[in-house]
């Protein structure tokens, strides 16, 4: 039993806002437990430099957490003035994985700006921006198949959960913040509707984990992931069946 | 008639959503129609350096858009890695304006933060962070009314307006992004609940005004600023009457 | 009686040392009392990106302190890599101020940059620099009429002033360092020659203000505007009456 | 068969040369094929405030490549005026893998800084660095070990390689610069001399992999950590076989 | 003879204006020809961390330009966010010389502060502001010995001057600004008042030159600095001739 | 009989190991003694903006030192975020100092970027920068002389050397780091082939230095540069004297 209840295989409830700001082309507010996400997707009519006259799309994410997202006030990296090495590695995996269900090629000569902005943390918050990016992205990209007549470039589900190894040596699904500090392994794993791997991050400061204790965590892993697929097939609708 | 139906006079529909993120001791979500504005305020057990031994407190306040609060995306300022001069500005105004009603001497060696983060914007983001800033601030000062018996140091209510000089010479209260766009004179007024000035920030880019234009928006600001207080009491009710 | 013997509504001794420095299209040191300011106005002959093709010109200001134009020697920008809230605040001042009085289509698609460097602070810094920027610009402006045969852009007169509330509740025109540490209230006000207002920015950190103040202070200010307006009128004589 | 005519499992020839530069307290130059990195460990007498008083050590790493390290000349991170998203990823990596080998509270209150300097690229620089920085840290910390007679912190061999799918699907071990920018799917795998994994980073850019493909990569990577920490014994020889 | 009418061997007219700005410990505005400095010395009682506990003082230099103390513009270094190599090079060499003429020792644990804004710019800057800052700095120190009772530290008299190789070959003393841009050879000299070298920079970026032409250089920079070492003499007067 | 045993007017052993990195159009690692420096030389095919259009190149060097180059471990520049001033005063010396043999405009619109990266310091790592650069330089060149049929545009051989004046007043050729920190007068002097000066910096911080105290500095450095150049010719064989 988990601190908070749940079973060692369940994820804490999921809730997507669609529509979350009004201004952005696909917006959604993601809660998995008590960590909160706004993601936002922004569509822009140009590439990067390294990309100009490819005719391919490109997609990019920032990520970024409110000071009081978490229990003791951080500083903003605005007023640092630079972006710490977590950011910076979080907001290029969110790029990475979204990239790898785009086919940039139909999404024609345009960026894909995701934003993802925590507003309160309890573990999971790149995991969470991932899933909810990911909708985000869904429903900009949408609008552009209808008003721009491109066919739909968004070619699987995409979605991302976190697995680890307690303290007590336990296998968890999607720890909160509590549980992700005093786990010994921590695993994110990013995986498509279609069940293929996206991205596979393990790392065990704390200590190290054998091969059959990997292979616990990616089964683990699977279910999480199919279970948030599931969230974000009901929330799309008729949006990405139609368009697929 | 206003563009969006209402009379010169009156304010957007205000909301203030208490205790809106779970880790700070004060948090809001102000709505003002749609601009949106999530403050809140966190206390620090230690003051800034110009202030140590002194027996005193201070009020800080920073200030961010979210890149898609607005119309078009904005570029983050940490990625730019510089906080640029309106957001300077901004918070600058927020901090002097809470230190104004609160007895910095009874809040003790303390420091009060206070994060105006904006998820949307429709004009007026400077006041509606005021004014919901010293919501949770005084939710946030009520806890350490209770927990360290300190005497109340909140001296009185605060809350914050725009008026204006519109594009056809009509006074108006509370503009919206698009008559702020539009107006001749744009000016901020910042009152207390017993009806005096705090900060008064009046600018004539596109015209100037005479001193009788300067008096009727003055009467307007007076008019705004007692409905946004009379909202703010309904809000805080007793915590603030049994706390002043 | 004042610290330094004057009136209330006196203002120190100004003086205006046209063409102070060799180099820019216009050029002033401005001493008020023990404030000595050296105003350039450059011009170039492009606009920022945002006003490209436009056929509008822009004005833009840079403020800066000797880091011993102060009693205490406070560190260079350049050295903190950079530049202060106080310090933008200032420089966005003034570029508006100077706007107001000048028909940016007549300047045509040209920049001018002024450039304020206190070499000396004795309170009123801010208010200094519009004074003696504004003749700096009439100077470089005057050169464009004659060279390029514009019609003459500028189209009023246009001064700064601060006016406060002493720490006896006295009315002052024209603070002192001293006596700006010691005020309740501190206002600034910039006007035109015609009587109009184009900033004002009322603030009372250490004591609100009533509207029956502010109408006092704002007389106050009408006063030392209208002054210092004569001031300028006798040193740029027939340069400003032949060109408008 | 591959491009450098090697096996589908076989590594590049490595070499270790120790002391390289003279002054830090655990220098090796590491060659992968044409990857050369120089790894020196500094032992400083303190550690980060966020450790101070506690009793434990830490162990930080830096990663950098000289302009012409790679084949056209990329510009200095110091002359940017930051360090880019990837050196950070990289550093954190090198950082994380080291402690996980080194018993923090036997090595006391000390920092070992790492610096893994790339001076030739040809791929894989990550896990060169991190193979290389292993043998460095184990010679600063033996003598530590001999001189300060504290108990061997070193717990494990370590090192890292990356593995691949290649653009033909086939599998890869240690992926030159061309497999590198040909590669679907790359991993890069950190283990223990007892074939614990410390990290496991896989990601697919250009495609997806299966749960099988992920199998038969982790196997290869087996095999090539085995032959690295082969070679790194022999290396290190005496050294540590006698501190252990 | 030369654009300006001067002989080969000439100074541009040199004027020492002392106590130029009222709050520093000593100030000059330094005018050679037309290039304008203002040089101001301040004293802090405390050293840089590296010299703390030695009983020692520390001399250190600022140095600046303001945008139009140029023909063109150029953009303030605060707004760039950083200090050119160009800077960096000019303040370090202010720095180093009034240390060479300074007994650290008697003066002291305190810092002297040197700033050097050029207002207007005519070639030699540099060498203006050490021969001006040397005179703001036996001012400063001058107030010490009497207030602090100090032996009087400055050992020796300091100046600087240019000389250089004109594009007609000729020898040249103190170069305008025409005369440097035109220079084959450009050499900065600083001496003491009993003719022994500090500084010595020479660069032939256009051109090389012979043993022969620096001897050449040199005995015209020896005739230089003793008129300036003259000049300097008689504006420090008693001052200098009492304390030493 | 110096600390090393050598005599005063004896180089430490030099060495030129050619083509040592093998990306860069140019390489070598030179040894002066225990000091190693990494002199990669790059073309661009492209001037930098203030050249375009001029049908002249340009040459600029970067230099920089790995952290354990030194006995203390220094902070990496890119962490820091700005280069040092000692930085920047070595990178500009070496560019100038290279461009004073080479024909801009036969090298054609095209950019020389020399990276001087000091693996290993034990003093004069400016003067074996300049020295080793001008080697790799050539290599660069000449691949262009064969590649593009340019005429060769190296007019001069070039090498760099320190002297000093040691802590017994004892004349230096060539001054390690120890010799370095206690030197009175510490003088670095760049040289053509012919026997010209490019560049001459000499300064005493401790001492200042008499006339013939320079005549007997610089006829040290000319005998050192003269042994410099014999290595650097062997080194350069039919190279250099194929293409002079």
């Amino acid at each position: 039993m988990r601190i908070d209840g749940r079973e060692a295989n369940q994820l804490r409830p999921v809730s997507l806002d669609l529509h979350f700001i009004k201004h952005p082309e696909g917006s959604v507010l993601i809660s998995c437990g008590e960590t909160k996400v706004i993601c936002n997707a922004s569509i822009e009519d140009r590439v990067p430099p390294f990309l100009r006259g490819e005719g391919k799309g490109w997609i990019t994410a920032e990520y970024s957490m409110l000071p009081r997202a978490t229990n003791e006030r951080t500083i903003r990296e605005s007023s640092k003035g630079k972006v710490s090495g977590r950011t910076m590695e979080i907001q290029r995996l969110i790029g990475r994985a979204l990239r790898s269900v785009v086919d940039l090629e139909l999404l024609g000569e345009r960026t894909i700006w995701i934003d993802c902005d925590v507003i309160q943390a309890d573990g999971g918050t790149r995991t969470a921006s991932i899933t909810g990016a990911y909708v985000a992205m869904v429903i900009a990209i949408s609008k552009l198949v209808e008003s721009k007549g491109i066919k739909m470039p968004v070619t699987d589900y995409l979605a991302a959960i976190s697995v680890g190894i307690g303290k007590n040596s336990e296998l968890l699904l999607d720890l909160n913040y509590q549980e992700d500090s005093d786990a010994q392994v921590d695993m994110n794993v990013v995986m498509t509707g279609t069940g293929k791997f996206v991205e596979l991050q393990g790392t065990g400061e704390e200590a190290t984990f054998s091969r059959q204790e990997l292979n616990s965590l990616l089964d683990l892993a699977e279910k999480g992931i199919h279970d948030l697929i599931n969230i974000q097939k009901k929330a799309l609708g008729e949006l990405i069946s139609e368009t697929k």
